[in-house]
């Protein structure tokens, strides 16, 4: 038997006013508020909005990857 | 420091014996009952199955997005 | 109104040292652990890591679905 | 040995002049006239054709699945 | 030499309160006011946005694709 | 009740020693042999076979879509 | 003219309560039992169903490529 | 400040009567009748229409990029 | 009757000797000298091209969406 | 043990002015200069450049496939 | 000045006649007689060829990453 | 006879601690070290590495394609 760990995926939306970067840096930081394990990032999705003439919000959808702790409820990830 | 909202996307899968748009409104209904902020759908598949030579379950998986409030603990959604 | 049963679907990335067939199986029993009506699986991606010339970790990124009760609060999945 | 069922999938494009929910409803009768077991149906594609500034046919391509009878010539299918 | 019709495709997301049905029918009207020669249209994602636990607007982005006649300046499609 | 045809979709894979364009047309004329109203084809995948570092086969994979007349049992397509 | 083979390709979902393997392996031979001059598979989907928190089923779906005979008629594949 | 040109996309449908290369050759005759600084074509999708068993039409979707001069209107492209 | 707004997605390429953002920037800026209600914008490929071992120019090629006025010729869109 | 042999796909980008047909098959004789065993090939890309209004190069990226022999340092293809 | 490693990726196929899980193991071996660093692999496609009705080939198409040491000559990779 | 220059395209990832730009240029430059000819640069995919609740590595994986030279040997690009 050699089943290894498990992770969860879940998908977020950084956004900035400023840049890509601190769109992907933004959501990584809030889902690290309340997930450990935080392993890896996939960027899924690059768009935006644009209020007079300007890209007002930079927005990244990302999947995040992280292991489930041995008796971890998935239910809650 | 310009980072905006963080949205989590959670996928469902709304189901109908009647329709296409009525398994994409129940599934947002049934997510709305546990999830303030929901802000936008997305449609990512469309199939369904067949009883006895008709549609008997129209089924639409979509990814439902919804603003993550500051507080907020990402792993429950 | 004839809306069905609304599922939601998470995803998840099973290892193993030994085979993509027991990542596959390795994950679906570790969601077992705490999600009921578990319904359906889908395979989204196979890769794996490689050490001293061989494999070391297989694994395999899969759609899990699940049909969500009546009353069950979807953030918690 | 426990290979189970064998499914073929046909490809049909059912069309209407009415809406996408009779293009997929109608596609699905025309192929249970011919064909029994008939499991379920993916979307693959909606597309359709304009007349005089109106959609005059909404054309919807999808995969059926069926189950293969023991016996069955699936050259047939 | 047997070169035929050239055609151009433009892009339009249609809107609707209603229906997905609506926001395809409401795009293609839209696009007979000042296009002539539409010939088909081709579905290329489905969102919407929600308010308040319900879907306020479906929207399909499509493909519109119209003959360019003889002398018309692409450029102005 | 405004159903029209239904068409079927099959997929050939048509070969030339020649070049791409003859490998499509030696596909349709083959199934032209016995399918009736022949309607459309899609260009799926382009690939060839390289032998003594020559191209000596090119092979196209299409799909070929026809009307189903009436009373024509879609299981023989 | 160097128009060489048809061929005809025809998407089943084999399924096995054991393994990937075996349901790839049992799709081809069902196929095998009506068809001749079978000569490649391409794997497209692998999904499966899961009851009491283990897979029960491994389903996979595949193109399965075959040459047509010079007379045969296409329709019957 | 590095910014460099701004590029447009239009995407036509080519058609011929006689081959792929040609129905490819009619669209980017027909747009530089009319769009000045044509760059480059993508091939987007290959496909026809049959008549009488054999392709009567070739169509090919290219995006066609040409560089937007400085006070040249976007809206007009 | 509740259709809503209809949009224009237009595909424009941004290029800069500086940077991804950049680029992004000077399209949106570019285009916003000759369209009105611009709203969004989605990333649909990142390329670009080397000089002397060095990027010289970034390259982003994004669909623009933005809303037609109610008159306007979506001609010249 | 029945491991068969190792093929590896190497990338190339064929060019012609006169068509694809010719792109395509000057990429496999340049390859076959100092590749041998040299399989298949892929088309995974049509482009071209366009200049005065004509195309004046025709760009087929392809992966071309060929075996490892036994002792053949992988590292150099 | 942050940059990190930079690593490879050369695509194989691995072949075998019993399975897919020896396929992919017999290439991650042949690619490891040659390559230092190999970090991970990537499952692109999975196909194969059948003869006298099974299977006689599994082919899986891999990306195998591996880290390119400070002097070492991409060129070889 | 007008056959063009064939280029080959090599799949890179760069990585960098900083930023998605450096990770870009950092990959350019190491294979500049080597390989004469970088033509361009097409970005596949955008992923990382997360540590401590900060992304750690960011890595891009990019083609870059060169101009192969008349007596070069492919099998060392």
């Amino acid at each position: 038997m050699a089943v290894g760990s498990t992770y969860k995926v879940v998908e977020l939306v950084g956004s900035s006013s400023e840049s890509l970067q601190e769109a992907i840096d933004g959501a990584i930081a809030r889902a690290a508020q309340t997930i450990r394990n935080l392993d890896w990032f996939e960027v899924r999705e690059i768009r935006g909005t644009i209020d007079d003439g300007h890209a007002n919000w930079y927005q990244v959808k990302m999947g995040l990857g992280f292991r489930v702790d041995g008796g971890e409820d998935i239910r809650e990830d």
